[in-house]
């Protein structure tokens, strides 16, 4: 998960997608941990373990790369959130209107 | 883990090193089970999500390492399963006297 701030965002704007950034991290995470609960349940024998190892490496790898906070990219990122469920565009409220239009055309694909 | 013949075990021995290592091994398993059922209760967040991501990593390495069925270095792998009671003497009676003291003995350190 990354810092850093919108170069040419304004401070509110900053705001409301950090906000937004920062609710999907944590959806993204609580989704995680309530697999991982769901496939400890069934373990049963080693392969059975190393499954959840391999699962947990793809998903780490999945949400590290996902979750890019930098300017590039992050109309995209939103788009793939909404698109995901993991963010709503009410929860995008407050970006200008080109973004959101944008956001919401792409999380349309 | 691993398959495979102890060159200069007779059959019998064989037999119980395999049913002693097969032993071993799922007890390993077992409580690396209850370790990540564990773990997965107290989850709370991404970092708790990736240090149960690296524990299973480390414990994968550990355990395919340690559960290595060659003949070089066998009695080595029962005693430190002894060492670490994953196994018990009693379940490699039927090996030779001579091969029973080196791993009592190791197991000892």
């Amino acid at each position: 998960m990354s810092d850093g701030t919108l170069e040419g965002w304004t401070d509110s704007e900053q705001a409301v997608a950090r906000n937004a950034f920062d609710r999907a991290y944590s959806r993204s995470i609580d989704h995680l941990v309530l697999a991982i609960r769901n496939r400890s349940e069934q373990l049963s024998n080693a392969e059975s373990v190393w499954a959840l190892h391999d699962f947990l490496s793809i998903e780490r790898h999945t949400i590290e790369g996902r979750f890019d906070f930098r300017v590039e990219g992050i109309l995209f990122v939103f788009a793939s959130l909404v698109k995901d469920q993991l963010l709503s565009l009410d929860e995008l409220d407050g970006l200008d209107a080109e973004k959101l239009s944008k956001i919401a055309a792409m999380s349309r694909f």
